[in-house]
């Protein structure tokens, strides 16, 4: 066989423009649809994100209703329902039938979803396995109700919609209802539906959640009317800015100054340091950003990157909180023990990130097992991927010894505990874009790691509390066992009444044994 | 503080489309450029593996000159110039400075490019980090030469030219050459661009390769002029295909009737499985398959993925071969003994691939070490991620005792040994998009331990060979010892001659423990 070598007019013209639907529909194992087990879960996983994150930015206590049943082998329908906001009609097919749409890449806040492609890539990956369309029912309220049925033109990523009604119906409602057939598998294990909902129950306990699955109806009734706070937008801070993004700033800027540009769309630059950076970088605060070339460019940002700043604010994170967490553990495992701690905030590579941990120990906990670990990230539980995440990495490498559980080497401890981390930020730096695992950088490992250390403390010492209460207990039920005897005998001695001198070493027993236990 | 909630209005408001481009400058870890480590790796890789593409489609024996120097603490320039076919001048700009434009996209052809990112990200990389344009010259051996400097316009995912010329010089030359300055860390590991270099050399035996880095310049001299032959694309197989591709084809194809639309679109459908389908099907195989609805097409998916057909052909993969994988583990590795085995080709998915496996033996290879595993992948060293991949899985669970090597459980053998794997495939499941990992199905693993035990059993034969070698030698050279003795008490006995004893009793020496050992 011989083959003619192709010139290089020939590979030219086999050049082709490939969108972004084709790209992700061939390559759908990067948002997380790898398997038919992994795919259900990805689904759920984006319905649920989704509305919660609506729900929080409304202001409104979520209550979603989340159903997924078979509806052939290997086929499953999956619907959420929620009482967010809704969506504007005419928006609808943008929002959901088009990737890399989204209100929150450009933005420094915390918030479940970060690119625009959850909701989308489900959309693409039920028209992808069952051909079918995603029904979408929403309302804003305002009396009317929008339908639609709705692909993806993979070619021209952009929204094809098969069918539309907006109806006024005077239904005074709001939320959303999407509805999908899809390929997969159910699986209940620890990477499966019921327990991603479990765990979204203990780190979302504002919401109320009805989980009908294959097998039957769940409730999660909320344990708390406290929303978190809303997470505040910030301006990116000049320690995480790359010389690509700072030129690209410097010409979309609306700052007529380069003085008031690092004011204006930084954060932490006063005017000292604005002028600081202009005359280390030896150039006049007053010009324009949008004349300054490519070799001024430069030494402004080398300046920049020098100048002494103020880390940047950490008021725009909304961790859980210590008392959210406690009732989100208390709802959910049946423990004697909680304990809650939320760290201070801290920075990496210029980004806010605050980390909180929980423990449940002790009740109905399995006595010898390793204890189970749940990975939050922005109160998304994180379920693939785990020896690969930074929570992981922590949590093995704390000495859970000193804090009465059994360990050996480098490994998850054992014993009846959960234990729970939560990582919050205005970016979360991800492995991989399935969002699954946490990356290892060595400020994040050591302030999970501090958080942990907090929590074991205060779980050994109700650990050592009860071993002494009990220990005590012990004592006196020895003690008391030879109380009557000891009393007939003081009566006889003493001539005192029996059941008096009875009562009164009861008494005694019980002041000096009853050691009172916190939880 | 009291923050309101937003209604869908001002959600709706905020929601933004987001180019390819800024998507990938975001997470721009999902392109390999997660540190200035791995980045220069990156860069170098993206280079090298176009050009030898190109040379490769255009049939030319790839002679490649590489050079990553340091500009300043934390800055490389990084050049390759090869003498492929070049670029088109008026393509030049799409084809470096568009993300997501591609040839390779849509074929079912073994290449090392697959998505149309590789030197983009690149380029995209550079700006980011240095805000420097990318240099490109080339000429297609037409008497004039282009020179361009180029940008991507991230907001738009389109080329920006900087400066371009098209000039006559009569050189009649052909090839490319690129040039750009990124931030980066050289390092000289394992993970590093010299063994790179040297992992290519060794898997591209047919390229002149010369890298000149910051310690100096390293030659890889060509060690066969044969190049493998050019692998074939094929049609989609139908079992490897999803219902909503299947729909797409049918929306797209020019073929007249559904009968020759199996026929023609897909591989191993002849006429009568065609008509089998159609029947199975109960759809008449003479009409048009745009008249086909949405019920009709999951009737023909379903008796399509039912059909009894032949596996995709095989003969489209274009494997190193057994000789010259021989050739370049020759070459750059000094050891004694080499066996090379290539498998006959299997089926994933409906996607063809083929698995073939080097081993290096003894010489100057370090006695008591783990032995390295050399990843290939399409002819593509893979550098990260090693514990994820399916090569490195199948090395540990293949029983390398029984091959002479020391391993201890499910570990890495130890031993003077180098193992090398080679994956061809027309599509190669990666774990991520960074292309460093190859999935572990269970089919691959399994061709990759028949392959692995086939190049061991070969080793072993060499080594008990050369053991047997030694014990003779030893053994000869003991008795060796007494021949003079022996040979002056014979010769008082017999009162032959001394030295012809000696000379008949050495002979015989040889005779009995020269054993040949074959390499």
């Amino acid at each position: 066989m011989v083959v003619e070598g192709k010139d290089a007019e020939q590979m030219a013209k086999e050049h082709k423009e490939i969108s972004i639907s084709e790209f992700f529909e061939k390559n759908r194992h990067l948002l997380g649809y790898d398997n038919p087990t992994r795919a259900l879960l990805t689904v759920v996983k984006e319905f649920v994100d989704n509305s919660l994150d609506a729900c929080e930015e409304a202001r409104i206590l979520p209550r979603i209703w989340l159903e997924v049943k078979p509806t052939t082998s290997d086929r499953f329908r999956v619907m959420v329902k929620d009482n967010g906001p809704g969506m504007l009609d005419k928006r609808i097919p943008k929002t959901l039938g088009k990737l890399l749409v989204g209100s929150k890449f450009y933005k420094h806040i915390q918030s479940r979803g970060q690119q625009g492609l959850g909701t989308k890539g489900a959309v693409l990956y039920a028209q992808l396995t069952t051909g079918k369309p995603t029904t979408i029912i929403s309302s804003t309220g305002n009396g009317k109700t929008s339908f639609y049925e709705l692909m993806i033109d993979v070619k021209k990523n952009e929204p094809k919609i098969i069918s539309h009604k907006y109806v006024e119906d005077g239904r005074k409602w709001h939320g959303l209802k999407l509805e999908m057939e899809i390929e997969g598998r159910y699986v209940d294990s620890r990477t499966g539906v019921p327990e991603f909902i479990k765990e979204v129950a203990i780190s979302n306990p504002f919401a109320d959640i009805i989980f009908d699955g294959p097998e039957g109806r769940m409730e999660f009734k909320r344990g708390t009317n406290e929303l978190p706070p809303l997470p505040k937008e910030i301006k990116p801070h000049p320690y995480g800015v790359e010389l690509g993004i700072f030129r690209r700033m410097l010409q979309d800027t609306s700052s007529r100054s380069i003085k008031t540009f690092f004011m204006n769309d930084f954060t932490r630059v006063g005017s000292t340091s604005a002028n600081g950076i202009c005359e280390v970088a030896g150039i006049d605060p007053k010009i324009s950003p949008k004349s300054v070339d490519r070799e001024t460019t430069e030494k402004l940002f080398k300046s920049m990157k020098k100048a002494k700043l103020l880390r940047p604010p950490t008021d725009c994170l909304s961790p859980l909180g210590e008392s959210i967490m406690l009732s989100g553990l208390k709802k959910e495992i049946e423990g004697e023990f909680f304990s809650a701690v939320t760290r201070p905030a801290a920075v990496y590579r210029g980004e806010p990130f605050q980390v909180e941990a929980g423990i449940a120990y002790g009740g109905k906990l399995p006595e010898d097992q390793a204890v189970e670990v749940i990975r939050l990230s922005n109160r998304v539980p994180l379920m693939y991927q785990k020896g690969d995440c930074a929570i992981t990495k922590a949590v093995e490498k704390t000495n859970w010894k000193s804090y009465e559980l059994k360990q050996s080497g480098s490994n998850l401890p054992r014993g009846p505990a959960i234990v729970m981390v939560h990582f919050a930020s205005t970016w979360v730096p991800y492995t991989s874009e399935s969002k699954q695992a946490i990356a290892s950088y060595p400020i994040i490992i050591k302030e999970i790691k501090l958080a942990l250390q907090e929590a074991g403390r205060r779980m050994k010492s109700y650990v050592i509390g009860k071993r002494k209460f009990e220990m005590r207990q012990k004592r006196r039920k020895k003690f008391e066992r030879y109380i009557p005897e000891v009393a007939e005998t003081l009566n006889k001695i003493t001539n005192e009444d029996k059941q008096l001198i009875k009562a009164k070493l009861q008494k005694k027993a019980k002041e000096v044994t009853g050691v009172k236990i916190s939880g």
